[in-house]
């Protein structure tokens, strides 16, 4: 049976769960998050903190059934609140999130053969099979898409099923092929060293969808690169290059004739509690470093040392991509490069876009709602 | 006469010119912004950095008019640079960016009458208009449009002179009036506390157009708020909050039938150099706080304490837009909110769209060009 009782010492709730779990409520956050304060249709909160006192009270607790029923001492409507709701939002720890499905870092010895593979009829047809994949894609940050139709938009299509295409200064789609005057170096013939799309923007873009109409020419083979791997692997083996990276922010800029796009990024992206959740590494949109002389060289060793991982073949996945399929990447963890290629021999194609994490793992969580009983 | 000396004690160049600017240049910094290493038409990077040693040494160098020139240890051919552009890029001075126009943060005392005011046909018909526009928009985070056509998309069109619109789970455009079964408050007819949007988005919008197609009804009156100010007063009169604020994050999420994105953000976020350049703040779309019990009281203190200065008529701009009004403000500085209307008295329409920071700053920094012998 759960119990709960008003801490002597602190102006909390406690809370004791029959499984042994347990929780400190603050009165402060039970009344911010009284069900009765949030709007029935749109699920926002209507009620207005700046009324209630930062010292209110709860006077009388009662846990019955599944229920917890609070009285306060202004007199308020008592709330009430489900016990296993309340059970999923400890404070203190992180409520759970059908998106966070984990990373699986991975190095050479990933090979092509174990990258996730579909086909594109599952994805299109089947919503169980859409969620898979993009748990699988989001767990290695790579995957690919077989079987598409010879269709400039069969990969865009498969793109939608999770959410809108992310417009960047390149368009909604791209075109990754040789052009007359490029203005940028995935429009040349020439090898791309492994990079990550676009660090110059405040928000680089989330998965990369790249499909392949075409690639009939002599060279022109994609290489992947699990930055997480790499970032990882320097915590370890250089500490002081993995500080660097993951506090100073360097420059970065796209300029052509209609567009000047800047930001400052740091290669090694770190959340509050310190795990790896972005990777920024594009060595033709780095601007001319600005950091302090003295700086300087240190900062390069760093920056060099994670050029070079980033080339060592222990950490590279190297395929040739054939008309029909599609390759799919986490562009803000996943290097990608290509081998240079002989557009005199054949013709190349690839089509390109985007979809942010933010639409990816919004879809996770949605599909996830009819197979997970503890989405709300 | 420019002057230049290999310094005796660090691997630097160091150089004197006439104006009594100096600066010293890393020799590793050099190569790697050699300009013979660029591509002529991307003006992306192309010498790879793992092709020069870290120790790499410049034997001799040499100031003769307008460029310096450097001979390399390693025999490779000289790099020369332009003497005028090596000033602007100074290691240790963040470089001239026209986009970077300073904000000028504003209370009460800004009173409607001088919040910055253009006419729509001056934006579209004039580069300079539109260029001394958006940078007034920028200090000030706050703009009306006035005399657009009344046509749904005359405000689309003023910010498509910017840059494409970002979209978002709303669409590329959003109606903002009263509907039935509404996913979000701003689509019932009640009153909206000063908050900024999306802050469930990794990255909120950035500039936000309301355009006014009708505001008949009694009530409706657009509220402004300048977090920047509110912010900036916070860390001097409450350094406690202040530090709470810009320090811990909290779960942000907006989830209806086919969408749930959530994220963390902190309330108030700084650069590298302390200086405020985000405020994210809704309490609509703020998750259940998931902090440490023990922090949770003196964190509710400090976020009820900006709550209550947000709505303080110390800080509010307040007017009603008439037809053929649009405003326009920095979605991540100003916060905004509405009195409530009563649907019944008169109809209510604004039409609604965001352009990012990346699009507005770039849009300057082009038509900058022109005018600003500067930039390269």
């Amino acid at each position: 049976m759960t119990n709960a009782h008003l801490r002597p010492d602190a102006p909390m709730v406690h809370v004791d769960w029959p499984d042994g779990t347990s929780g400190d409520f603050p009165f402060i956050w039970l009344r911010d998050n009284d069900p009765a304060g949030f709007h029935p249709e749109t699920h926002e909160r209507v009620a207005d903190l700046t009324a209630v006192s930062l010292d209110i009270r709860v006077t009388k607790v009662q846990a019955d059934g599944n229920f917890l029923t609070l009285w306060w001492q202004d007199g308020d409507t008592p709330s009430r609140f489900d016990l296993t709701w309340l059970r999923g939002h400890l404070p203190g720890r992180r409520a759970h999130d059908p998106a966070r499905t984990g990373f699986a870092p991975w190095r050479a010895d990933l090979g092509r053969d174990r990258v996730p593979r579909i086909q594109a009829d599952e994805i299109l047809l089947s919503d169980a099979a859409l969620q898979d994949w993009l748990i699988q894609t989001q767990r290695h940050g790579l995957s690919v898409v077989a079987g598409l139709r010879a269709d400039p938009e069969a990969g865009m299509e498969i793109a939608r099923r999770i959410g809108f295409l992310r417009e960047t200064n390149f368009g909604i789609t791209f075109e990754v092929k040789s052009k007359p005057n490029p203005n940028n170096l995935a429009y040349t013939p020439i090898a791309l060293p492994l990079h990550t799309d676009l660090t110059n923007q405040e928000l680089p873009p989330g998965f990369q969808f790249l499909h392949c109409l075409a690639n009939e020419a002599t060279g022109g083979g994609s290489l992947f690169c699990d930055g997480y791997a790499v970032a990882e692997d320097l915590r370890q083996s250089d500490p002081e290059a993995f500080e660097m990276l993951s506090t100073v922010s360097i420059p970065f800029r796209f300029h052509d004739a209609v567009t000047d796009i800047r930001n400052r990024k740091k290669v090694i992206n770190l959340d509050e509690d310190g795990q790896v959740i972005e990777i920024c590494f594009n060595a033709h949109l780095a601007d001319f470093f600005d950091l302090a002389p003295d700086l300087m060289t240190p900062y390069y060793r760093a920056y060099r040392q994670v050029m070079q991982m980033t080339r060592d073949p222990s950490y590279l996945v190297r395929f040739k991509l054939t008309g029909g399929e599609m390759v799919v990447f986490d562009n803000r963890r996943v290097l990608h490069g290509r081998d240079a290629f002989d557009p005199q021999t054949g013709f190349r194609h690839l089509r390109g876009c985007y979809v942010d994490r933010g639409e990816f793992e919004s879809r996770i969580r949605v599909l996830s709602r009819s197979r997970d009983p503890r989405i709300c």
